[in-house]
């Protein structure tokens, strides 16, 4: 094949794979049905080697699907053709500087090693998204990931000062930034939750904070969301500046092994009733994976609305879901007003995925229906592009495309992703 | 003039002074000699006058130069021609959320008023310019205005939720937010600090604190800049988390009545030596009028280094004047390593003034040398524009220019501010 002989001067053969294996056509919507198809998974091993793989497509027109860990719940990673190609090989941590709060890394560095190194160096990297273990730092800015600690801290967005990362013209741009620096447009806010869409990100330069002592975490329960989501709005009307303030819904408590209406969990705020836990985090990381076993698999959204309506948000999945035959819960970042509401299926069974996409575009029209978004963390992604327009207005997504066509200009990296496939795909 | 005629039907003719009044033909850098030409002072009341102001200026070419509060030091709402837009009849408090810690005001609302509101409602909103009283938000979104708080709070971008503004096609964008929402690109991020020269900010939406009680601020004097900023760079490493870490070397202490070879102003951080001070912050605001009135005015940098080269900065400084005849000081961010870096002079002499521009040009230079950034806070405006390409590397520049040209396709915002006159101005 053409691809994977050429690909392989670029990077050297033992890292090009065609056919690709199965695993690299997928991300963590797999239990939702979405699977890809590629000619070539290759794997470079340096910024250059990424670009040179990137010029090559971008001559021919060829897509690109960068990939990171994977763990993306938005089809982002999910290729249409073309080449994966992955960031996994650029795992070095090439500088620590303690004393000044710095970290650079490699794309591929995973979200749970950048904690370590940081912890080990005295500092601290707030931004904790799920499966830490898996997740890399580079899909990490490409999504903007966030995470329970992103009420206080911001996501990762906050944390980056630079960037090395590969326009779709092969270009190598160097966005590095000192913590202040207004001298450029903001580009590197820019590629932060651009999904792989405007550029391949290859380094990543953190700015970090000391290390951090949390005070421990406190749950308090409910009669139900409304209840619940009324004393959240209460904790921040008070004045209170939790650095977490996380909720469950009765299905996502039952799933987890506890009963209740509706649960808040916080960290660094007074909430009547509540109980310290010491072992509250390791059970709500397992959340999702617990509801996922329920039934063997679970659509799994992010959408996003102001506090005051999020009980309706919760209600809704619920009665969503039961429309549709389907069980569905939600758990989230009631401080960021953002709900997963999950919908519980068996993969296996395509009447059930079927089912569950449907109900899926039902909880985005209610999400927008009571002013939210479309997705407060996982990106838009393949599933939910096609409701772009709809959701940013066609003057928002006019600008994105002029935006993409600036630093994309063949529109070869990740097409149908965030955008729509549209114009930008009907060029030569 | 059919430019005033034809504006006087969008705007109504008494909200058009052609010829502008001379207060609308320069900024902060008047100081520094900068004054600009233009044919009309155009004061539209709503966002769709905006955009009727710019779509009769894109169908004709003409250029259009946002003006805020007029308090920037870079020159960049110093006209080269065309049309002034000013946004100080946009200054409409629209809605104050305070249980949510919102704010949504036009852009012609001054900054302290922004921070008054806020007080009066409980809230805090953390940005502190300097001229606080002129400045106007919108202006502040447009050059991602810092200050002292910086280092502690962020800019003014973290504080910004959405904005709406008029593309350079004269077409609307409504780039609202909630606090998470990572469905656009961050196009909101882009128009920050993009210095007028891709959208004209009409409305701004804000994300405030609840009420601050800050820590007093300490001062603590050293023999020299080396002294000072190792104790800078050993508040950092040792873990402490000051809001701000300010600096003022001997020259700026002295124009400021107090004697000293280095002097460390912080808030939120203990520093070996220091005394505590009510009226410090008063001092403090006053330091870049005692500065520019040693001599009547002065030219005002605000170069940025990483704060282990900040002392060779600020000596630098003070030789590079005397290279050029010119009595020089700095005082600013060390935590972020800003340095305003100022050259005294008479603006009547001038002589005087171009031997600063001179000196700024050489200060410019040891920046870079020094692994810094041509601008930390001010925007490369139109007296920088001219350097971004050999501070910032071609393909950012190209970038740059590539984004311009999305969102403002003819190129009439601000042309000649932030990026150097190019191939855009070369379009029909």
């Amino acid at each position: 094949v053409s691809v994977a002989a050429d690909l392989a001067r670029v990077v050297g053969a033992e890292h090009v794979l065609a056919p690709p294996p199965a695993w690299a056509l997928h991300d963590a919507t797999e239990w939702a049905g979405l699977r890809g198809s590629a000619e070539a998974l290759v794997r470079p091993g340096s910024t250059e080697e990424v670009a040179g793989v990137v010029a090559w497509c971008a001559e021919r027109g060829v897509p690109v699907t960068p990939r990171g860990g994977g763990t993306g719940l938005a089809g982002g990673c999910v290729p249409d053709g073309g080449v994966v190609l992955a960031l996994d090989r650029l795992d070095r941590v090439v500088e620590v500087e303690p004393e000044s709060w710095r970290m650079v890394v490699g794309a591929g560095v995973t979200t749970a090693r950048v904690r370590r190194v940081a912890a080990e160096n005295g500092l601290h990297f707030p931004p904790d998204p799920g499966a830490a273990e898996s997740s890399q730092i580079g899909g990490n800015v490409a999504t903007n990931a966030g995470g329970p600690h992103t009420l206080g801290f911001g996501a990762t967005r906050r944390w980056v000062v630079g960037v090395e990362a590969v326009l779709g013209t092969g270009e190598v741009l160097d966005a590095r930034r000192l913590h202040r620096d207004v001298a450029p447009y903001d580009l590197l806010g820019l590629l932060c939750g651009s999904e792989g869409t405007l550029a391949v990100i290859t380094e990543v330069h953190l700015r970090l904070l000391p290390a951090y002592s949390p005070e421990p975490p406190v749950l308090a329960f409910y009669d139900d969301a409304e209840a619940g989501c009324a004393a959240a709005a209460a904790v921040l009307a008070e004045g209170q500046q939790p650095a977490v303030l996380d909720f469950l819904d009765a299905g996502a408590l039952a799933s987890a092994g506890r009963s209740g209406g509706f649960a808040l969990l916080a960290e660094g705020a007074e909430l009547e009733g509540a109980v310290a836990s010491d072992d509250v985090w390791r059970w709500r990381e397992g959340i999702a994976h617990a509801v996922a076993a329920q039934r063997g698999g679970k659509l799994s959204e992010d959408v996003a609305v102001p506090l005051a309506r999020l009980a309706e948000l919760v209600d809704g999945t619920v009665e969503i879901g039961a429309r549709h035959g389907l069980e569905a819960c939600s758990w989230g970042h009631a401080g960021d007003g953002i709900s997963h509401g999950a919908f519980m299926l068996d993969a296996s069974d395509a009447r059930q995925v079927q089912r569950a996409h449907a109900a899926a575009e039902e909880l985005f029209d209610l999400a927008l229906a009571l002013g939210g978004t479309l997705s407060g963390e996982h990106g838009l992604g393949r599933l939910k592009a096609h409701r772009a327009e709809e959701a940013l207005g066609a003057p928002t997504v006019a600008a994105m495309r002029a935006v993409k066509a600036a630093l994309d200009p063949l529109g070869i990296l990740n097409p149908g992703v965030k955008l729509p496939r549209g114009p930008l795909r009907d060029r030569p």
